[in-house]
């Protein structure tokens, strides 16, 4: 099934529930607007895209739970819906964008009831979109694997990020479907393991080959011929620089050294064609995050922590950003993505 | 304390358990040989330089406890105890060193009570001069270092790793006793967390500024400028590669492509004169170590893993190696690390 989906016969949303991954598989079914917005502060649904289709499910939710009987009334509830999901996760532009774009849709509508169909069937096309955007990154970027490459990834850039298939280890599934034999090395990606967790149990259900190593390792795997492409996702491409999870500008310093190829995988979403890096400011987060792992103390309690949540890679360290629209090489002209 | 002492008043072994560490400190006293073989096997006392002191006090140890009125039978007692201590970690070659310098000591006894002071008094020997050691080499770094220099490290070279005082950690606890300000960035250390556990702890014992990251976060924090030195320890030098905590390459590249001084500090006991890279085999430790932090399930029960526990920093990476002997810079003429 789909990260994030509706449920015609329930009208409501199914979430494969993220934070009991790789443990349990689970999946919630959200009936109310609090219990979407707590799955969504929660990270039980999370990743750029997912939260797109998180927002504009959630707009299609509260339609269908409003008693409203007029138009006036029903809009009335759906804004309010729309300023509780935003609050959820304030920083996640996706997440606004896909509520947004699923309100907007209602100016055409003439009644209650075109309301309701309106922003149920625009917010499954905003699930369908990412969908078939993935497909086409996965298309374009699998002409770059060779049968028999290993691709070492870092996060999760997979399906359970998007709404299907994945942007990064998209690329690597349309490989696959195109009958070549492809190797994943996940790198575990501390602090939260998202690689660990969720990129090595995705590929297990696909039965693609993956190998975990520690973020620690990828120098040594490199050096020792181990890796032929790393790919990697992206949540924001500026104009001279690419964000991402913390811990891939090292990889892209080690790629260089050895030789192998460092490719970005995102949409063209991603692209923040104004900014520049030093115009970003990277989170920091909870410094408990390094002081437990899951629950285990893996450092003394009052510990002064650094914990960035992204990185800066510049471009010079970047081979190529594969997108839906092809494949850019350097020099990385924005102009060129969007023709 | 130190990390490993002989109590002269109940003819024990006194450790302090690392396995708690930082959650408890936690003291154990060794009282036969199988207490202070489980304490061995189960890394309560670890690190190249501590095992050797432990090697020495287990045969002291053996030798107090046999009842034997003969010499030959008391030195037939320790030669039990010798392969017993021996076989609880077979690869780790200062603890065998250890054991095998106490024995050889014993010719010079002329008596059952001579062995047993014997054998008492070079144990000693060994971890006093494990102390002298660290200090000529925290003394020789210290020089290295200016006031105010950040200094990142990796995995656990202090004091905890010896008997005291430390190498990579005794040449910022010497910078500091020279009256030097000093911050240390530890990285974490996965899979096993020495860094974040132990590293941290000993240094905020002695009221040393200290930063924890994840390893993943090393490059980031070069690139914003946030690291003068660096400095680790090491498994064992041949005369073309640093064998320490896997991890410790990637360290390097990034070094290099910052502009970084990269130092390895390390006794001059760690050098392999004979060796070379490609005649050391890389141990690879148990896969649970990445599914599981500290008993917590982070990864997938049945993904594959890949383990290593160490690997190779070509000299070319390395910026200078501090001994007792003084530092030594590139091109390394193994022979005049002797000198």
């Amino acid at each position: 099934m789909r990260t994030i989906d509706w449920n015609d016969e329930s009208n409501s949303i199914v979430i494969i529930d993220q934070t009991f991954l790789p443990v349990e598989y689970k999946v919630i079914e959200c009936n109310t607007l609090s219990s979407l917005c707590e799955a969504i502060r929660s990270l039980r649904v999370r990743g750029a895209p997912a939260l797109g289709a998180a927002g504009g499910f959630g707009v299609a939710l509260s339609a269908m739970l409003s008693s409203a009987g007029t138009m006036d009334a029903l809009i009335r509830d759906i804004d309010i819906a729309a300023k509780t999901i935003k609050a959820t996760r304030p920083t996640a532009v996706n997440l606004a964008w896909g509520v947004d774009r699923v309100i907007d849709a209602t100016s055409d509508a003439y009644d209650v009831q075109g309301i309701r169909d309106i922003v149920l069937s625009e917010a499954k096309n905003i699930a369908d979109e990412d969908v078939a955007t993935n497909k086409m990154i996965g298309k374009h970027g699998a002409k770059l694997l060779k049968d028999g490459d290993t691709v070492m990834t870092y996060c999760n850039a997979g399906r359970m990020a998007c709404v299907d298939w994945g942007t990064a280890l998209g690329v690597v599934r349309s490989a696959v479907e195109a009958g070549k034999m492809i190797n994943v090395m996940a790198c575990e990606t501390r602090p939260l393991n998202q690689g660990s967790r969720i990129t090595t149990w995705e590929l297990m259900q696909d039965n693609i080959p993956v190998t975990l190593i520690t973020d620690s390792m990828a120098g040594h795997v490199m050096r020792k011929g181990m890796v032929d492409k790393i790919i990697v996702g992206a949540d924001r491409i500026t104009g001279d620089a690419v964000f991402n999870k913390i811990g891939t500008y090292s990889l892209s310093v080690l790629a260089k050294e050895h030789g192998i190829p460092f490719y970005v995988a995102a949409p063209v979403s991603t692209f923040d064609f104004e900014g520049w890096e030093d115009t970003v400011t990277i989170e920091l987060r909870d410094e408990d995050e390094l002081r437990f792992c899951r629950g285990a103390q893996t450092a003394p309690a009052d510990v002064k922590v650094y914990n960035p949540a992204f990185d800066a890679t510049p471009m010079e360290n970047i081979s190529g950003i594969i997108t839906e629209n092809g494949v850019f090489h350097p020099p990385f002209l924005l102009e060129e993505v969007l023709s």
